[in-house]
């Protein structure tokens, strides 16, 4: 059977009893399924133009909808010959937007400030390239071609103990006749396969290995990878190890996500059969692709690069290396590994060259992974004095409290909210997007600005944020996250769920509906903010501490770079504390994985920090119940603990806003 | 275009221009290719039946036999759709024939007498499993599944350092939840990636490695494969590790035969294009139906094997390992290494379980092989204060000299004589092959032994020899190895390469042709016998000593097994010395592959065997050229050195033997 899908207008081959959603990816179109096909977030939302399925309505559905053709691809499977629409709200695209930063300049650091987190480690990448001449074979010195290389690079660098891979001996005696046994060699010293976080392996305990051989001097030209591998976008960076320096980064969309928005759904979807092998390709493609464009855009020739490291979450570790993350989700959360070994990018199906192994960050647990402990390493706060809170706000949001001596992590299930998942206009924040929010003071309507100006598709993360804050300071919204129906504004109606506000009219709209948030919407926001604060909190708490005691707040990821602090901390995500301690870091996992990849000391320390770490489970945690339930309130249920917001609110309420003025004047 | 092949009836497809010798293979069919298709050995006799090809007049053949439609396949041309017959005697038979053991019992030493060799060592086999019963997570220990079984291992086995093959994390989770985290761990101990012969790398430096992992206890069946490479015959035994025994062993001709009967050819084949690729497949396609004799003959499961120790020669090592041995044959003879990192059984596509490694014997030098490494282990040579001669006869000869304290290897290149190459009607030790031989009284006429009493198809090595020694005592053959014309004998004849020695005439024989020896053919056996001489009794007077001072000649490989004692030492093969002291030890290198697969500590010793040997190269050595020349006679020049056989043949002559006294008086 044919499937004609549009307005792409691709066909692709089907089986009848098929499910449409797969039968979308095949056609290799990313669908923003959530849930991972599970029939409830309902993004897979697809029309049938012509044919048939058989299909049930789903939960998301009005029958109307129904009625007009509209089916969840999930839900639906394959009867006939199809032609389908996917709308544009029900697609992710493809290439990911790093937005211009919008917070106040000074949070956000610079390279140099960067670079300076973590200052004074040795410049040895952990994968080097070493010339030697050896002299040619003689009667009396026929040792093999391994024997002389390995007496050569013993004599020139002192290199002892040197293991070989196997690849390398192929290639042996050819390269070193094609240039008179002038060879450059390349040499890693990651972890050996003899690594598996057992304390007894310490520093000084890794062994170079030879994993590749070169005719000539090729010294000159010299790369490497170092990638970020988040659960909705992944990073790529090509550095060069000669000048320690990056390239070009690539940010896109992980091919992931049409299985699942989070790590919970791409567990789930891993344990179907043929899941984890869907989800491996997915990211792997993904790699492949930036990797392809990073070339492209350097000049860089494919074997000019020796190694790749990643870092990512423990799921996003698991599923690249094909291993199972089934029990990560399950108590009491055991992954399969939190030390990986090196393996052949090859093995992965990563297009390089045979030589190249990926190096995967250390993890701490199921639920504090290796992009947090790229980014502690990176952010220098395991060798500062200095009380650091570390947060990465996302769906799992993360977080490490700690300082040279000692460190507390913690991972808080926030849910997709900031994701704009589980908001009925929520987005990813890509072209479209709403970010910023106003109301205009002549006409009371709402005023907003777009990622990239483009015409609306939804609202995102961080354009939630910013609207609930404003719509709090107005009034509009109580601190209960109810919106107040006494106040008669244009913006603010009744829609089949209740009161809403209107965001976007329809006619302005990409999507030829109303963006509106409803008071589902807020709550969903709420319990996300609730989470993040629970949980550095509790983190404060076990450490004896309170928010005052902290010395910096350290914000990084994706997400963390779109957000307004100002409204972060007015509607109660991040404490009410100093602005000027607070700093963006940016995507800490990618810096982490790219200090790395210049410095053997460095590796060793991010191994040092993982086990250094000492991993707070909240859901077993009483403290942080009670802490989230007195966070369910906008900014919190504590004043004093918001002490620059709660004036805020109440100046918005007693009011200077026409809008709200005309409000009081109605009523008077 | 289609071939049809006779008497087989296998039609295959082929492209016009395609060698016929190439399409020959591709259906399976094993060619004598001595020389490697270079069309000078002109064993790949086929007759064309119908059809064209393009083709040449072989140097091999007479105008009236191309006329017939004879052609080498090797130098012939698809140009039709073609029906071709392939003899029997241009074919390898699949398998190899143990023989009966003819030598005097005493020499042929028993099984219980070959492990006294090498006695005492420390049963602990370098792959082990382990079983340990793991407490299972829970929330206050939930590190991770290797973590958990790391401390397992080191808890109750005491295992430090132990790394992890990749393959292992991918079931891990799995399997350990299968039954309640008991499980049995496959640990191996070979050499890791990390060992380049280096000196540094000594007895204890090996460090365990987890290779599989299985649900409950498996410990009650575990076994190993050990393999001899040889370049004719490929020898497997399989090996139960628990009870330090082995279950079968098969032998089966080298796939690769078809290819070139020698190291030579084989490394000539290897450097046309896609030789490597096919070498290596034809000896892993051989190993491979060994493996799956071996299954089925001892109903072994594939996953209870864990472990592949393969012996060779170091072209044959080189060949099997995807090696280019180019630079072995050429001048300063280099390999690529001697000393190889275990490979993946998998990767060089051999059947067995994905955490299979293959461990590789060392080698010495170009010419002295793993085979000999192994052997000479396998007899405990290096542990005893006797002066023991270790030779391994074949094409090329191989010569160990030395005791607990030193050691001179060489390796003489004797041609192929010994295995029936360069003789006309000479064969391999198959079903057929004539190996011994007599005269009868009564008629005079030749009476002969074939191998299994097959109808005479050709001579073997050792029927040459045999044959040589006889005839030579009966002055049939002088001792420059001419025919003894003035001789009137119904087997002695002018042929069309002058005087021949009838043997078996066609009516007997399943070749259709009379089987003679032609005095070209004596030649070929005397030079290969001379190198084989000159090559001991040169490493004998590099170590200061003469044959005399031997303690021990042991005679290994699978040609020894076949030789006559007597009969080797009157054509001056072997030194006229106490017979007692010459010992038959059967295959060496499989047997030191075994012994290996055992013990951990011979293991290490084999290592130290490789490096305590020092090579003579032949080919630059004065002492050997004049010891070869004087080698070039029956037995020697020098009587003295043979003086038990001189009087043997001054007796054949003076003759009482009636057929020779029968000429006597017709020259009377
Ligand atoms: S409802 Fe279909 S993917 Fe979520
Ligand atoms: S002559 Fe054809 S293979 Fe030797």
């Amino acid at each position: 059977m044919k499937v004609r899908i549009l307005p792409d207008n691709i066909t692709v081959d089907a089986q009848a009893g098929e499910q449409l959603l797969e039968v979308i990816s095949r056609a290799g179109l990313l669908i923003d399924a959530s849930c991972g096909g599970a029939g409830v977030c309902g993004q897979c939302r697809i029309k049938i133009e012509k044919g048939e399925v058989s299909s049930e309505l789903g939960i998301q559905q009005s029958e109307d909808e129904y009625k007009q053709g509209w089916r969840q691809a999930c839900l639906s499977r394959i009867k006939t010959d199809l032609e389908i629409f996917i709308p544009e709200d029900s697609r992710v695209e493809r290439e990911f937007v790093e937005q211009k930063h919008l917070a106040p300049k000074g949070q956000f650091l610079t390279e140099e400030e960067i670079a300076n987190l973590n200052p004074d480690w040795k410049k040895e990448p952990p994968v080097q390239k070493l010339y030697v001449e050896l002299p040619p074979p003689k009667m009396d010195d026929n040792r093999s071609d391994l024997q002389r290389l390995v007496r050569g690079l013993r004599q020139r660098y002192g290199l002892r103990r040197v293991s070989v891979d196997f690849p390398v001996l192929k290639r042996l005696a050819r390269v070193l006749r094609e240039n008179d046994f002038k060879v450059t060699a390349t040499v890693v010293r990651t972890r050996g396969e003899d690594d598996t976080g057992d304390k007894d392996l310490q520093r000084g305990a890794r062994k170079p290995k030879l994993i590749c051989i070169e005719s000539g001097d090729t010294r000159a030209r010299h790369f490497s990878l170092a990638f970020d591998i988040g659960t909705t976008t992944v990073s790529g960076q090509l550095l060069d190890l000669n000048h320690y320096r990056s390239l070009a980064t690539i940010n896109q969309f992980n091919g992931q996500i049409r299985f699942g928005a989070d790590v919970i759904n791409r567990i789930l979807y891993a344990n179907k059969p043929g899941g984890m092998a869907q989800l491996q390709k997915a990211v792997v493609d993904t790699i492949n692709e930036i990797i392809e464009i990073l070339l492209k855009k350097t000049g860089v020739k494919r074997n000019e690069i020796s190694h790749i490291t990643a870092a990512g979450n423990t799921t996003m570790a698991h599923l690249l290396l094909g291993l199972n993350p089934k029990w990560i989700r399950l108590y009491p959360y055991v992954p399969v590994a939190n030390i990986f070994p090196p393996v052949r990018a090859q093995e992965l199906k990563i297009n390089l060259e045979e030589w190249v192994h990926l190096y995967m960050m250390p993890c701490v647990s199921s639920y504090v992974g290796g992009d947090i402990v790229s980014g502690v390493m990176a952010a220098g706060i395991y060798k500062r004095p200095e009380l650091t809170l570390y947060i990465d706000i996302g769906t799992n949001g993360e977080i490490v409290l700690g300082n040279q001596e000692w460190m507390l992590t913690a991972s808080c299930s926030a849910g997709p909210a900031f994701e704009g998942g589980g908001i009925k206009y929520g987005t990813h924040a890509a072209p479209g997007a709403i970010e910023r929010f106003s109301l205009d003071p002549k006409t009371c309507q709402a005023r907003y600005q777009t990622i990239q100006h483009a015409p609306a598709r939804g609202i995102c993360g961080s354009g939630i944020i910013n609207i609930t804050a404003e719509l709090l300071r107005l009034g509009f919204l109580d601190q209960n996250g109810k919106i107040n129906l006494n106040i008669k504004s244009p913006i603010i109606r009744d829609g089949p769920d209740g009161p809403e506000i209107l965001i976007a009219p329809a006619k302005e709209t990409s999507i030829g509906e109303d963006i509106t948030l409803r008071e589902m919407d807020f709550d969903n926001l709420i319990r996300a903010k609730a989470a993040m604060y629970a949980g550095f909190r509790t983190l404060l708490s076990e450490g004896g501490l309170k928010p005052e005691n902290l010395d910096m707040l350290m914000i990084a990821g994706n997400f963390g770079s779109y957000l307004d602090i100002e409204n972060a901390i007015t509607i109660g995500l991040l404490p009410d504390m100093d602005r000027n301690k607070i700093k963006f870091i940016g995507n800490g996992s990618l810096l982490g994985a790219k200090l790395v990849s210049f410095s053997n000391e460095l590796l060793d320390d991010s191994e040092k920090i993982a086990r250094m770490m000492t991993n707070i489970e909240l859901s077993e945690n009483m403290n942080f119940m009670d802490n989230y339930i007195a966070a369910l309130f906008l900014p919190h249920t504590e004043e004093k603990l918001f002490p620059s917001v709660f004036p805020k609110i109440q100046q918005g309420r007693s009011g200077e806003n026409p809008c709200v003025r005309m409000l009081k004047e109605v009523k008077a």
